[in-house]
Protein backbone atom coordinates (compact mmCIF):
# COMPACT_ATOMS: atom_id res chain seq x y z
CA UNK A 1 0.00 0.00 0.00
CA UNK A 2 1.29 3.76 -0.59
CA UNK A 3 1.62 4.82 2.42
CA UNK A 4 0.31 8.66 2.14
CA UNK A 5 1.04 11.45 4.87
CA UNK A 6 0.21 14.71 6.05
CA UNK A 7 2.19 17.03 7.83
CA UNK A 8 0.71 20.83 8.89
CA UNK A 9 3.47 23.57 9.00
CA UNK A 10 3.89 27.16 9.72
CA UNK A 11 6.75 29.14 7.77
CA UNK A 12 6.98 31.70 11.22
CA UNK A 13 5.73 35.12 10.71
CA UNK A 14 8.01 36.30 7.94
CA UNK A 15 11.36 36.29 8.12
CA UNK A 16 12.59 33.33 6.53
CA UNK A 17 15.48 32.62 8.90
CA UNK A 18 12.19 31.96 11.98
CA UNK A 19 11.25 28.70 9.71
CA UNK A 20 12.77 25.76 11.69
CA UNK A 21 14.97 23.38 10.28
CA UNK A 22 11.65 20.37 10.98
CA UNK A 23 9.20 23.05 8.34
CA UNK A 24 12.09 23.12 6.12
CA UNK A 25 12.44 18.74 6.11
CA UNK A 26 8.79 18.75 5.53
CA UNK A 27 8.48 21.16 2.64
CA UNK A 28 11.06 19.43 1.14
CA UNK A 29 9.82 16.41 1.33
CA UNK A 30 6.21 16.92 0.52
CA UNK A 31 5.02 15.74 -2.91
CA UNK A 32 1.99 17.66 -2.29
CA UNK A 33 1.66 21.74 -0.93
CA UNK A 34 -2.01 22.48 -0.18
CA UNK A 35 -2.53 26.40 1.62
CA UNK A 36 -3.33 29.83 1.14
CA UNK A 37 -1.64 31.45 -1.86
CA UNK A 38 0.72 33.58 -0.66
CA UNK A 39 1.90 31.26 1.79
CA UNK A 40 2.98 28.62 -0.71
CA UNK A 41 4.64 31.65 -2.43
CA UNK A 42 7.15 31.67 0.54
CA UNK A 43 8.19 28.08 1.05
CA UNK A 44 11.33 27.05 -1.07
CA UNK A 45 11.28 25.84 -4.60
CA UNK A 46 11.10 21.97 -4.80
CA UNK A 47 11.32 20.34 -7.98
CA UNK A 48 8.23 18.21 -9.59
CA UNK A 49 6.07 19.48 -6.23
CA UNK A 50 2.48 19.94 -6.94
CA UNK A 51 1.31 23.50 -4.95
CA UNK A 52 -2.39 23.37 -4.78
CA UNK A 53 -2.96 27.57 -3.74
CA UNK A 54 -6.69 28.84 -2.65
CA UNK A 55 -7.39 31.73 -1.06
CA UNK A 56 -7.57 32.31 2.90
CA UNK A 57 -11.40 31.87 3.24
CA UNK A 58 -11.64 28.19 2.62
CA UNK A 59 -10.36 26.44 5.33
CA UNK A 60 -12.19 23.20 5.79
CA UNK A 61 -12.60 22.88 1.83
CA UNK A 62 -8.48 22.88 1.82
CA UNK A 63 -8.06 20.75 4.47
CA UNK A 64 -10.36 17.97 3.02
CA UNK A 65 -8.24 18.37 -0.09
CA UNK A 66 -5.40 17.75 1.83
CA UNK A 67 -6.60 14.58 3.78
CA UNK A 68 -8.13 13.47 0.12
CA UNK A 69 -4.55 13.75 -1.19
CA UNK A 70 -2.97 11.91 1.53
CA UNK A 71 -5.14 9.20 1.14
CA UNK A 72 -4.15 8.82 -2.63
CA UNK A 73 -0.64 8.21 -1.39
CA UNK A 74 0.78 11.40 -1.66
CA UNK A 75 3.16 13.16 1.10
CA UNK A 76 0.79 16.38 1.54
CA UNK A 77 2.30 19.53 3.05
CA UNK A 78 -0.33 21.96 4.67
CA UNK A 79 1.40 25.50 4.75
CA UNK A 80 -0.16 28.26 7.06
CA UNK A 81 1.96 30.92 8.64
CA UNK A 82 3.06 31.60 11.83
CA UNK A 83 2.44 28.25 13.85
CA UNK A 84 -0.07 26.10 12.36
CA UNK A 85 -1.84 25.52 16.18
CA UNK A 86 -2.44 29.24 16.67
CA UNK A 87 -5.47 30.55 15.02
CA UNK A 88 -4.26 28.57 11.25
CA UNK A 89 -4.65 25.45 9.57
CA UNK A 90 -3.95 22.76 11.83
CA UNK A 91 -7.24 22.81 13.81
CA UNK A 92 -9.26 23.19 10.09
CA UNK A 93 -7.24 19.63 8.84
CA UNK A 94 -8.52 18.22 12.21
CA UNK A 95 -12.25 19.29 11.69
CA UNK A 96 -12.28 18.34 8.42
CA UNK A 97 -10.58 14.54 9.57
CA UNK A 98 -13.02 14.59 12.27
CA UNK A 99 -16.26 15.43 9.90
CA UNK A 100 -15.10 13.39 6.62
CA UNK A 101 -14.15 9.66 5.18
CA UNK A 102 -13.57 7.69 8.34
CA UNK A 103 -10.31 5.80 6.49
CA UNK A 104 -8.65 9.08 6.89
CA UNK A 105 -8.41 8.70 10.56
CA UNK A 106 -5.95 5.89 9.66
CA UNK A 107 -3.33 8.58 8.00
CA UNK A 108 -0.55 9.67 9.93
CA UNK A 109 -1.34 13.13 10.38
CA UNK A 110 1.64 15.53 12.47
CA UNK A 111 1.70 18.70 13.00
CA UNK A 112 5.13 20.51 13.45
CA UNK A 113 5.52 23.49 15.81
CA UNK A 114 6.40 27.47 14.47
CA UNK A 115 7.24 30.47 15.65
CA UNK A 116 4.00 32.07 16.31
CA UNK A 117 3.38 36.02 15.40
CA UNK A 118 2.54 37.23 19.05
CA UNK A 119 6.16 35.48 19.65
CA UNK A 120 8.02 37.62 17.12
CA UNK A 121 6.14 41.00 17.68
CA UNK A 122 6.77 40.80 21.33
CA UNK A 123 10.85 40.17 20.81
CA UNK A 124 10.76 43.04 18.21
CA UNK A 125 10.12 45.43 21.70
CA UNK A 126 11.70 43.90 24.38
CA UNK A 127 9.19 41.47 26.74
CA UNK A 128 6.11 42.44 26.33
CA UNK A 129 4.79 38.61 27.14
CA UNK A 130 6.84 38.08 30.49
CA UNK A 131 4.16 37.36 32.35
CA UNK A 132 0.78 35.59 32.15
CA UNK A 133 -0.74 36.30 28.65
CA UNK A 134 -3.84 35.23 27.01
CA UNK A 135 -3.93 35.24 22.92
CA UNK A 136 -7.62 36.12 21.70
CA UNK A 137 -8.95 36.11 18.12
CA UNK A 138 -11.32 39.29 17.47
CA UNK A 139 -12.52 37.96 14.48
CA UNK A 140 -16.55 37.06 14.80
CA UNK A 141 -16.44 34.77 11.71
CA UNK A 142 -16.65 32.09 13.58
CA UNK A 143 -17.79 32.82 16.72
CA UNK A 144 -20.03 35.08 18.44
CA UNK A 145 -19.39 38.73 19.30
CA UNK A 146 -20.59 38.29 22.95
CA UNK A 147 -17.97 35.32 23.81
CA UNK A 148 -15.51 37.23 22.48
CA UNK A 149 -15.89 40.48 24.72
CA UNK A 150 -16.62 38.01 27.41
CA UNK A 151 -12.66 36.79 26.84
CA UNK A 152 -11.79 40.34 26.81
CA UNK A 153 -13.15 41.82 29.92
CA UNK A 154 -12.11 38.51 31.61
CA UNK A 155 -8.35 38.59 30.12
CA UNK A 156 -8.16 41.95 31.33
CA UNK A 157 -10.24 42.58 34.70
CA UNK A 158 -7.73 39.40 35.42
CA UNK A 159 -4.72 41.40 34.60
CA UNK A 160 -3.42 39.43 31.52
CA UNK A 161 -1.05 40.57 28.85
CA UNK A 162 -3.31 40.48 25.92
CA UNK A 163 -2.45 39.50 22.46
CA UNK A 164 -5.12 40.13 19.49
CA UNK A 165 -5.30 38.16 16.48
CA UNK A 166 -7.15 38.85 13.14
CA UNK A 167 -7.81 42.24 15.12
CA UNK A 168 -9.60 44.09 11.44
CA UNK A 169 -10.44 43.34 8.40
CA UNK A 170 -12.49 45.06 5.67
CA UNK A 171 -15.68 42.96 6.68
CA UNK A 172 -14.96 43.26 10.13
CA UNK A 173 -13.96 47.36 10.81
CA UNK A 174 -15.15 47.64 13.97
CA UNK A 175 -14.11 44.98 16.38
CA UNK A 176 -10.61 46.38 17.23
CA UNK A 177 -11.93 49.80 18.26
CA UNK A 178 -14.71 48.40 20.35
CA UNK A 179 -11.96 46.01 22.27
CA UNK A 180 -9.58 48.74 22.58
CA UNK A 181 -11.75 51.29 24.19
CA UNK A 182 -12.96 48.07 26.34
CA UNK A 183 -9.72 48.05 27.40
CA UNK A 184 -8.99 51.91 28.24
CA UNK A 185 -11.84 51.78 30.09
CA UNK A 186 -10.37 48.83 32.57
CA UNK A 187 -6.04 49.47 32.32
CA UNK A 188 -5.16 52.52 32.42
CA UNK A 189 -5.00 54.97 28.99
CA UNK A 190 -0.80 54.69 29.59
CA UNK A 191 -0.85 51.14 29.10
CA UNK A 192 1.77 50.01 26.61
CA UNK A 193 0.26 49.00 23.41
CA UNK A 194 2.01 47.62 20.53
CA UNK A 195 0.79 47.30 16.66
CA UNK A 196 2.79 45.13 15.26
CA UNK A 197 2.75 44.65 11.36
CA UNK A 198 3.96 42.21 8.56
CA UNK A 199 6.72 41.13 11.70
CA UNK A 200 10.01 40.26 9.62
CA UNK A 201 9.16 41.04 6.40
CA UNK A 202 10.19 44.08 4.14
CA UNK A 203 6.95 45.88 5.09
CA UNK A 204 7.06 45.41 8.87
CA UNK A 205 6.34 48.62 10.44
CA UNK A 206 6.50 47.97 14.74
CA UNK A 207 3.98 50.87 16.69
CA UNK A 208 4.78 51.35 20.29
CA UNK A 209 1.81 53.60 21.65
CA UNK A 210 -0.16 54.27 24.91
CA UNK A 211 -3.77 52.59 25.10
CA UNK A 212 -5.23 55.55 24.49
CA UNK A 213 -3.23 56.38 20.83
CA UNK A 214 -3.50 53.69 19.52
CA UNK A 215 -5.82 54.10 16.36
CA UNK A 216 -7.52 51.22 15.11
CA UNK A 217 -7.19 52.60 10.90
CA UNK A 218 -3.67 51.92 11.35
CA UNK A 219 -4.21 48.47 11.87
CA UNK A 220 -4.94 45.66 9.07
CA UNK A 221 -5.22 41.92 8.44
CA UNK A 222 -1.79 41.33 9.08
CA UNK A 223 -1.24 43.54 12.52
CA UNK A 224 -1.20 41.60 15.66
CA UNK A 225 -1.70 43.74 18.69
CA UNK A 226 -0.39 43.34 22.53
CA UNK A 227 -1.84 45.05 24.95
CA UNK A 228 0.25 44.98 28.72
CA UNK A 229 -1.00 44.42 31.91
CA UNK A 230 -1.16 46.75 34.47
CA UNK A 231 2.72 45.81 35.19
CA UNK A 232 3.94 46.39 31.79
CA UNK A 233 6.78 48.78 31.78
CA UNK A 234 8.61 50.90 29.34
CA UNK A 235 12.06 51.70 29.34
CA UNK A 236 13.04 54.87 27.52
CA UNK A 237 16.04 54.99 25.55
CA UNK A 238 18.06 57.92 23.96
CA UNK A 239 16.69 59.68 20.72
CA UNK A 240 15.85 57.73 18.08
CA UNK A 241 15.50 54.45 19.61
CA UNK A 242 12.03 52.88 20.23
CA UNK A 243 11.85 52.47 23.63
CA UNK A 244 11.97 48.70 25.38
CA UNK A 245 8.43 47.32 26.89
CA UNK A 246 8.82 44.61 29.11
CA UNK A 247 6.44 42.82 31.12
CA UNK A 248 8.39 41.79 34.41
CA UNK A 249 7.75 38.27 36.06
CA UNK A 250 7.03 39.41 39.50
CA UNK A 251 4.11 40.48 40.12
CA UNK A 252 2.54 42.20 43.21
CA UNK A 253 3.65 40.89 46.55
CA UNK A 254 5.75 38.30 44.76
CA UNK A 255 8.84 40.15 43.77
CA UNK B 1 34.53 51.98 20.50
CA UNK B 2 34.21 48.47 20.86
CA UNK B 3 30.60 48.17 20.45
CA UNK B 4 29.25 45.08 22.32
CA UNK B 5 25.79 43.82 21.66
CA UNK B 6 23.62 41.43 23.42
CA UNK B 7 20.74 38.99 21.55
CA UNK B 8 18.31 36.91 23.77
CA UNK B 9 17.87 33.63 22.44
CA UNK B 10 15.94 30.42 23.15
CA UNK B 11 16.60 27.18 21.79
CA UNK B 12 13.20 25.75 21.57
CA UNK B 13 11.83 22.92 23.58
CA UNK B 14 14.50 20.47 22.76
CA UNK B 15 14.40 18.67 19.60
CA UNK B 16 17.33 21.31 17.91
CA UNK B 17 15.29 20.90 14.78
CA UNK B 18 13.26 23.32 16.35
CA UNK B 19 16.28 25.97 16.85
CA UNK B 20 15.21 28.71 13.82
CA UNK B 21 18.29 29.35 11.97
CA UNK B 22 17.95 33.14 13.22
CA UNK B 23 18.92 31.53 16.58
CA UNK B 24 21.18 29.10 15.54
CA UNK B 25 23.16 32.49 13.67
CA UNK B 26 23.02 34.49 16.72
CA UNK B 27 24.63 31.77 18.71
CA UNK B 28 27.29 31.17 16.48
CA UNK B 29 28.00 34.46 16.13
CA UNK B 30 28.29 35.11 19.65
CA UNK B 31 31.71 35.71 21.58
CA UNK B 32 29.74 34.55 24.74
CA UNK B 33 26.81 32.23 25.85
CA UNK B 34 25.13 33.15 29.15
CA UNK B 35 22.73 30.94 30.79
CA UNK B 36 21.73 27.61 32.97
CA UNK B 37 23.70 25.26 32.23
CA UNK B 38 22.11 22.40 30.66
CA UNK B 39 20.56 25.46 27.83
CA UNK B 40 24.38 26.22 27.37
CA UNK B 41 25.11 22.19 27.04
CA UNK B 42 22.15 22.00 24.21
CA UNK B 43 24.31 24.85 22.08
CA UNK B 44 26.17 24.33 19.36
CA UNK B 45 30.14 23.46 20.41
CA UNK B 46 31.90 27.22 19.05
CA UNK B 47 35.61 27.82 18.97
CA UNK B 48 36.74 30.01 21.42
CA UNK B 49 33.44 31.04 22.82
CA UNK B 50 33.55 31.62 26.27
CA UNK B 51 30.54 29.65 28.62
CA UNK B 52 29.35 31.27 31.30
CA UNK B 53 26.94 28.91 32.87
CA UNK B 54 24.64 29.41 36.14
CA UNK B 55 21.98 27.41 38.44
CA UNK B 56 18.20 28.16 37.30
CA UNK B 57 17.67 30.24 40.42
CA UNK B 58 19.66 33.60 39.75
CA UNK B 59 18.09 35.07 36.78
CA UNK B 60 18.83 38.60 37.07
CA UNK B 61 22.19 37.84 38.56
CA UNK B 62 22.85 36.08 35.05
CA UNK B 63 21.17 39.06 32.97
CA UNK B 64 23.14 41.24 35.13
CA UNK B 65 26.57 39.37 33.87
CA UNK B 66 25.35 39.31 29.82
CA UNK B 67 24.80 43.59 30.61
CA UNK B 68 28.16 43.50 32.41
CA UNK B 69 30.08 41.60 29.32
CA UNK B 70 28.33 43.74 26.63
CA UNK B 71 29.04 46.49 27.94
CA UNK B 72 32.32 45.43 28.33
CA UNK B 73 32.37 45.10 24.09
CA UNK B 74 31.32 41.19 24.16
CA UNK B 75 28.95 39.73 21.66
CA UNK B 76 26.90 38.14 24.44
CA UNK B 77 23.78 35.67 23.63
CA UNK B 78 21.56 34.99 27.07
CA UNK B 79 20.18 31.24 26.11
CA UNK B 80 16.78 30.04 27.38
CA UNK B 81 14.75 27.51 26.36
CA UNK B 82 11.67 27.62 24.58
CA UNK B 83 11.19 31.24 23.44
CA UNK B 84 12.84 33.96 25.51
CA UNK B 85 9.73 36.23 26.21
CA UNK B 86 7.77 33.26 27.32
CA UNK B 87 8.34 32.83 31.25
CA UNK B 88 12.02 32.68 30.44
CA UNK B 89 15.30 35.15 30.16
CA UNK B 90 14.03 37.97 28.12
CA UNK B 91 12.01 39.84 30.99
CA UNK B 92 14.94 39.43 33.48
CA UNK B 93 17.39 41.19 31.06
CA UNK B 94 15.10 44.16 30.52
CA UNK B 95 14.35 43.63 34.62
CA UNK B 96 17.99 44.56 35.01
CA UNK B 97 18.56 46.74 32.54
CA UNK B 98 16.32 49.34 33.68
CA UNK B 99 17.18 48.73 37.49
CA UNK B 100 20.86 49.33 36.32
CA UNK B 101 23.86 50.96 34.81
CA UNK B 102 22.10 53.64 32.94
CA UNK B 103 24.91 52.84 30.41
CA UNK B 104 23.13 49.79 29.48
CA UNK B 105 20.27 51.53 27.62
CA UNK B 106 22.99 52.33 24.68
CA UNK B 107 23.41 48.73 24.08
CA UNK B 108 21.71 46.62 21.79
CA UNK B 109 19.51 44.72 23.20
CA UNK B 110 17.86 42.36 20.56
CA UNK B 111 15.44 39.26 21.73
CA UNK B 112 15.20 36.31 18.99
CA UNK B 113 11.78 34.24 18.89
CA UNK B 114 11.45 30.49 19.05
CA UNK B 115 9.18 28.19 19.60
CA UNK B 116 7.45 27.90 23.67
CA UNK B 117 6.91 24.84 24.78
CA UNK B 118 2.84 24.83 24.35
CA UNK B 119 3.38 25.33 20.64
CA UNK B 120 5.64 22.15 20.81
CA UNK B 121 2.98 20.07 22.69
CA UNK B 122 0.05 21.07 21.35
CA UNK B 123 1.50 19.68 18.35
CA UNK B 124 2.23 16.74 19.61
CA UNK B 125 -1.27 15.57 19.75
CA UNK B 126 -3.01 17.76 17.32
CA UNK B 127 -4.09 21.18 17.65
CA UNK B 128 -6.10 22.10 21.32
CA UNK B 129 -4.84 25.72 21.40
CA UNK B 130 -7.07 25.68 17.82
CA UNK B 131 -9.13 28.46 19.87
CA UNK B 132 -8.42 31.11 22.39
CA UNK B 133 -6.00 30.66 24.91
CA UNK B 134 -4.15 31.74 28.21
CA UNK B 135 -0.62 30.62 29.33
CA UNK B 136 -0.25 30.83 32.88
CA UNK B 137 2.66 30.18 35.11
CA UNK B 138 1.75 28.10 38.17
CA UNK B 139 4.83 29.32 39.98
CA UNK B 140 4.42 31.48 42.87
CA UNK B 141 8.09 32.21 43.55
CA UNK B 142 7.52 35.76 41.92
CA UNK B 143 3.35 36.36 42.58
CA UNK B 144 0.79 35.84 44.96
CA UNK B 145 -0.89 32.48 44.97
CA UNK B 146 -4.39 34.72 44.87
CA UNK B 147 -3.23 36.28 41.77
CA UNK B 148 -2.76 33.26 40.12
CA UNK B 149 -6.14 31.66 41.60
CA UNK B 150 -7.65 34.70 40.32
CA UNK B 151 -6.12 34.29 36.78
CA UNK B 152 -7.09 30.63 36.44
CA UNK B 153 -10.83 31.34 37.83
CA UNK B 154 -11.28 34.28 34.96
CA UNK B 155 -9.75 31.88 32.24
CA UNK B 156 -11.34 29.03 32.97
CA UNK B 157 -14.62 31.01 33.61
CA UNK B 158 -14.15 32.84 29.43
CA UNK B 159 -13.63 29.40 28.70
CA UNK B 160 -10.15 29.73 27.29
CA UNK B 161 -7.90 26.61 26.80
CA UNK B 162 -5.42 27.28 29.75
CA UNK B 163 -1.44 26.32 28.71
CA UNK B 164 0.06 25.65 32.59
CA UNK B 165 3.86 26.82 32.50
CA UNK B 166 6.15 26.01 35.83
CA UNK B 167 3.31 23.50 36.94
CA UNK B 168 5.34 21.71 39.49
CA UNK B 169 8.35 21.54 41.92
CA UNK B 170 10.13 20.06 44.65
CA UNK B 171 9.44 23.42 46.80
CA UNK B 172 5.81 24.01 45.29
CA UNK B 173 4.17 20.53 45.15
CA UNK B 174 0.85 21.51 45.77
CA UNK B 175 -0.34 24.49 43.37
CA UNK B 176 -0.67 22.00 40.16
CA UNK B 177 -3.25 19.97 42.27
CA UNK B 178 -4.97 23.11 43.23
CA UNK B 179 -5.53 24.53 39.75
CA UNK B 180 -6.41 20.82 38.43
CA UNK B 181 -9.33 20.87 41.33
CA UNK B 182 -10.65 24.54 40.27
CA UNK B 183 -10.41 23.63 36.93
CA UNK B 184 -12.36 20.14 37.42
CA UNK B 185 -15.13 21.63 39.20
CA UNK B 186 -15.43 24.94 36.36
CA UNK B 187 -14.98 22.30 33.28
CA UNK B 188 -16.21 18.69 32.85
CA UNK B 189 -14.22 15.59 34.34
CA UNK B 190 -13.63 14.47 30.42
CA UNK B 191 -12.18 17.67 29.10
CA UNK B 192 -9.62 16.83 27.74
CA UNK B 193 -5.83 17.20 29.74
CA UNK B 194 -2.59 16.48 28.28
CA UNK B 195 0.69 16.56 30.30
CA UNK B 196 3.48 17.17 27.85
CA UNK B 197 6.84 16.20 29.48
CA UNK B 198 10.34 17.24 27.84
CA UNK B 199 8.94 17.54 24.45
CA UNK B 200 11.38 17.06 21.44
CA UNK B 201 13.80 15.31 24.04
CA UNK B 202 14.70 11.31 24.22
CA UNK B 203 13.48 11.46 27.73
CA UNK B 204 9.81 12.60 26.04
CA UNK B 205 6.20 11.39 27.76
CA UNK B 206 3.13 12.80 25.98
CA UNK B 207 0.00 11.82 28.03
CA UNK B 208 -3.40 12.41 27.36
CA UNK B 209 -6.00 12.30 30.24
CA UNK B 210 -9.85 12.91 31.42
CA UNK B 211 -9.40 15.99 33.78
CA UNK B 212 -10.56 14.01 36.36
CA UNK B 213 -7.90 11.55 35.95
CA UNK B 214 -4.59 14.04 35.51
CA UNK B 215 -2.48 13.20 38.59
CA UNK B 216 -0.34 15.84 39.76
CA UNK B 217 2.50 13.51 40.79
CA UNK B 218 3.23 12.09 36.85
CA UNK B 219 4.07 16.06 36.49
CA UNK B 220 7.44 17.63 37.22
CA UNK B 221 9.69 20.87 36.55
CA UNK B 222 10.05 19.70 32.83
CA UNK B 223 6.15 19.39 32.17
CA UNK B 224 3.77 21.74 30.32
CA UNK B 225 -0.06 21.25 31.03
CA UNK B 226 -2.94 21.86 28.93
CA UNK B 227 -6.50 21.79 29.69
CA UNK B 228 -9.15 22.00 26.65
CA UNK B 229 -12.21 24.20 26.61
CA UNK B 230 -15.22 22.74 27.03
CA UNK B 231 -15.62 23.10 23.12
CA UNK B 232 -12.04 20.87 22.89
CA UNK B 233 -12.77 17.41 21.16
CA UNK B 234 -11.19 14.22 21.07
CA UNK B 235 -10.46 11.76 17.56
CA UNK B 236 -10.44 8.48 18.80
CA UNK B 237 -8.20 6.19 16.33
CA UNK B 238 -7.33 2.87 15.98
CA UNK B 239 -5.71 0.88 18.84
CA UNK B 240 -2.59 1.95 19.58
CA UNK B 241 -3.00 5.22 18.58
CA UNK B 242 -3.34 7.98 20.93
CA UNK B 243 -6.37 10.03 20.14
CA UNK B 244 -6.47 13.55 18.33
CA UNK B 245 -6.82 16.37 20.61
CA UNK B 246 -8.19 19.73 18.78
CA UNK B 247 -10.25 22.99 19.70
CA UNK B 248 -12.30 23.67 16.68
CA UNK B 249 -11.99 27.36 15.17
CA UNK B 250 -15.73 27.92 15.37
CA UNK B 251 -17.57 28.85 18.94
CA UNK B 252 -21.42 28.76 19.65
CA UNK B 253 -23.47 30.15 17.10
CA UNK B 254 -20.47 30.93 14.87
CA UNK B 255 -20.37 27.75 13.40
Amino acid sequence: MNQGRLTVVGLGPGDPRWLTPATAEALSAATDLVGYGPYLARAPEVPDQRRHASDNRVEVERARLALELAAQGRRVAVVSGGDPGVFAMAAAVFEALETGDPAWRKLEVRVEPGVTAMLAAAARVGAPLGGDFCALSLSDNLKPWDVIEARLRAALGADFVLALYNPISSTRPWQLRTALTIAAKIRGPNTPTIFARAVGRPDERIAVLDLADADPSTADMATLVIIGASTTRRIEREAGHAPYIYTPRFYGAGR
